[in-house]
C-alpha cells in the first residue's frame, strides 16, 4: 500500500524495523516494556530539498536503504493499518550496509 | 462555498477527511473519543511561496490532492458552517495516490 | 477616522467583522461567551515588505479585502474609540471573495 | 533636553503621549489603574538600519511623527527626569496623520 | 588600567556612570536600594563587526562617547578592582551629546 | 561491524573511549558513579556538510582521529550490541594528537 | 600536554588563570567560596571560522593571548589531569595587554 504515498520535498517514508519480541533467553517482552527501534527501511522519498531560490537538491537516501534515525525523529502515521514514520532527510543519522 | 476563499502565498485550504464513525465491530465512537484525522483534500492553494527577493515559487500540491499532514498542522477555520484547516505547504507530509 | 492611520512597511490595519449577537434560535449571546471573530476588512496597508537590501515588495492584500487571520494574529489597538487589529501580511491566512 | 540624544542605527527616541487623567464622566483615574498608552511622538531617529554588508537604509519614520507602537515595545529610559521610550523602527505599528 | 584591554570585534568596554548617592533631599541611598544606572562612558572599542564573509564594519561608537544602554546589556567584569561592562554595539541604545 | 555504517552528510560515527574502571588506588568504580567520557575515536565520517546551494564541504575530521566532544553531544546508538555516538562535526571540540 | 590538542575550526583551548587563594588580609578562601575566574591564557586555536561557502577566516586571538570571557563561556575539559576550557572565538570578550 505504502507505494501509493509520495513524501513532499525532503521528506521520506520509513517502515520501522521491529525488534525481536522474545529476549535471547526466550522470555516474551510485553509491548509496554519495548523501546521503539531506531532502525528502518526507506519506502519512498520526496523529490528533494528546495532552497529559498526554488532550486531542488535530490536526497542522499533512496527507497530500499536501511537507515538509523534519532529517537524523536519524524511523525508516526498509519497507512492501511500499517505504522510508518515520515521524517525529513535531515533527521536520518546514516545508512547501514550489510 | 470554500471555492470563494483564496489562501495567501504558500498557504493551502484543506478539508479534513473524517474517519468512519463506527468501529469495525459496529460500535459507535463518541466524538470525544475520536482523534482528529491527519488526512485531507486540498480545496485551494495560494499563488506560491515568496522568498526574500520577492520571487514566487509555485506550490507542489494542487486542488484535489489527497494529503497527509502533521497532528498540529495549520489553523482550524469555519467557512459557511463547515470546518477547514488552513496550513502552509511546509506542513504537508506527502500526497496519497490511490 | 482610521483613514488617518498608515501602517508601516508590511503591516495592515484591519477592522474585525463582529459576528451576529443572537444565535440562530434567537438567544442573545453575552459578550463573555463570544469568541473573537477571525474575519476582518482591510482598512489600509503599508508600502510593502522591506528585505535586508532595502528592496520593497508590495503587499498581496489591499484596502477593502475581506480576510481571515489566525486567532492570535496582530495587536489590538483603539483608534477614535473604535477597535482595530494591526497585523503583518504574513499573519493573513487568505482572502474571501463573495 | 532630549534633543541631545542620538539613537543608534535603527532605533528611535519616542515621547509617550499620556492619556487624559479624568474619565469622560469627570472621575480622576489613579495612576495604578491606567494602562500605558501606545501612542507617542518621535523625538529623534538613528541614521538607519545597517545590513550585514554594512549598507545603511534610512528609516521610514522621522522626528515629529505621531506613531502607534506595541504594548511591550522598546526600553523605558529617563532623560533629565522625563520619561522616554527607545525602540527599533521594526516595533512601530504605523503613523497617525490628523 | 582599562586602557590595557582591547574588546574583540563588535564589543565595547564601558564604565558605568554612577548616580549620586544622596537624594535631592539629602538622604543617603543605601547600595541595595539603588538601581543600576543605564548610562556609561565608552573606554575602548573593538575593530568592528565581522560579517559571514569576513568583511569588517567599523563601529558607530568610539572611546569617550557617553552612551545609554539596556538594563540587561552586556557582561559585568572587574579590571584592576574597577567595575566595567563589556557589551556588543548592538546593545547600545544611543549617544548623549551635551 | 561499525564499518558497515555510513553517517549522512556532516555526521560522524564515534566509539567512546571508556575510562579505566578502577581508581588509581585500586577501587572499582560502579557503573552508576561513572561520568560518561568525552573522548572518542572516529570510526567513519559522512561525505561532508551540504550548504543551501547543494555544495558539499568535506569534514575536517577523519576515521581514526581521536577527538574530544561536549557532554551532551550526539545521539547514543547501539550497533551489533556495541555502543556508539553519532554526532555532527560541529559538536567536535578538537583533535588530540599524541 | 595541552600542546597535543588542536581545537576544531573557530574553537580555542584556554587555561583559566586562577585567582590568589588568600584574601588581601591573608585569609585562605575555601574552594567552595571562590567564583570561577573569567581570565585565561590561550593555549592553541583552530584554523578559523568556516562560513556556509566553506571559506575560512583566521581567528583574531592567538596562542599566548591573555583573554577575558563570559561566566558561562565554553566547555570545561580535563586533559592529562589539568583543567581547561574550550570555547568559540565568539565567546571571547577581549584581550588584555599589560
Amino acid at each position: 500500500m505504502a507505494a501509493k504515498f509520495t513524501p513532499l520535498h525532503d521528506r521520506i517514508l520509513v517502515r520501522r524495523i521491529e525488534e525481536a519480541e522474545t529476549t535471547k533467553g526466550g522470555l516474551i517482552i510485553p509491548d509496554t516494556a519495548k523501546e521503539k527501534n531506531q532502525e528502518g527501511e526507506v519506502i519512498s522519498v520526496g523529490t528533494g530539498r528546495i532552497n529559498d531560490k526554488g532550486e531542488v537538491r535530490a536526497l542522499a537516501v533512496k527507497a530500499g536503504d536501511h537507515i538509523l534515525f534519532g529517537k524523536y525523529a519524524g511523525t508516526e502515521i498509519k497507512l492501511d493499518d500499517e505504522d510508518f514514520v515520515i521524517m525529513r532527510e535531515e533527521e536520518v543519522l546514516g545508512v547501514v550496509t550489510k
